[in-house]
């Protein structure tokens, strides 16, 4: 297909609390992009561009009630290399105002993963998926489509 | 710091019918990675994983329960190179079963953005942002934070 194929090129949370949300994911060693504004902050995750926006703020934009219960129906993964940086990444999380949903255990398929919620409820893990091999950025790569397979 | 910094991996996002968001996506252009199983495609965005994942087994995992209404508190951004772009970005995301929310439009900021939502409800945009310049892959770019400031 020559049309370019959809990408994430930013992830905007909805955040209740800008301050808190900047400090928590500030102290998580994210740096402040000098395009942000007193209602938007942005963050350059080498791959992906994460934005903290208010949550009415965010419901407006994309033309829906803002009205939300319950469960986020999305989450983030933070891969690392090993499980013992999952261990210590899920230490720092806490430190820095995360919710704890499990901590780290090993998976059923071979991984080792820890759940928590960031400061305005928005669902993260910290996995070791041996599996999915890291570049030198912390991307993860996940293996191409099987030669001649149907999708 | 010398930890490294949190980053997005992989975007999971919870599906009410995985075939159908599949269908959608793989229709956007992505490929399914041969790492994919009956409950869980993968896709590989070029710096970000996604992933979709039946909602029941995503709340399941994450610890919370998995009952959930209204805003997705959450958006994600496709940035084209051109406004051209957007309008046929748009006219492919709705051909390939998406929701219309905000058919593109010029916004305050000087970008020109349409809003959807996918064959599952979760929240995108198609965005022109002539701030921020795209990298050849795709991916945006944030300035960095100013010299010497504080976060």
């Amino acid at each position: 297909m020559s049309d370019p194929a959809i990408r994430i090129a930013l992830v905007t949370l909805g955040v209740e609390d800008l301050a808190r949300a900047s400090a928590f994911y500030e102290a998580m060693g994210l740096k402040r992009s000098r395009a942000s504004q007193a209602t938007i902050h942005f963050y350059d995750m080498d791959g992906v561009v994460l934005a903290l926006f208010p949550n009415d703020m965010l419901a407006e934009d994309a033309g829906v009630p803002g009205e939300a219960h319950g469960f986020r129906r999305a989450t983030l993964a933070w891969n690392v290399p090993d499980a013992a940086e999952v261990d210590s990444g899920f230490a720092r999380v806490m430190a820095a105002g995360a919710v704890s949903l499990k901590l780290p255990y090993k998976t059923s398929w071979g991984g080792y993963v820890g759940h928590f919620a960031d400061t305005e409820g928005h669902l993260w893990e910290i996995a070791h998926n041996p599996f999915f091999p890291l570049h030198a950025n912390g991307a993860v790569s996940v293996p191409p489509p099987r030669e001649g397979a149907k999708q």
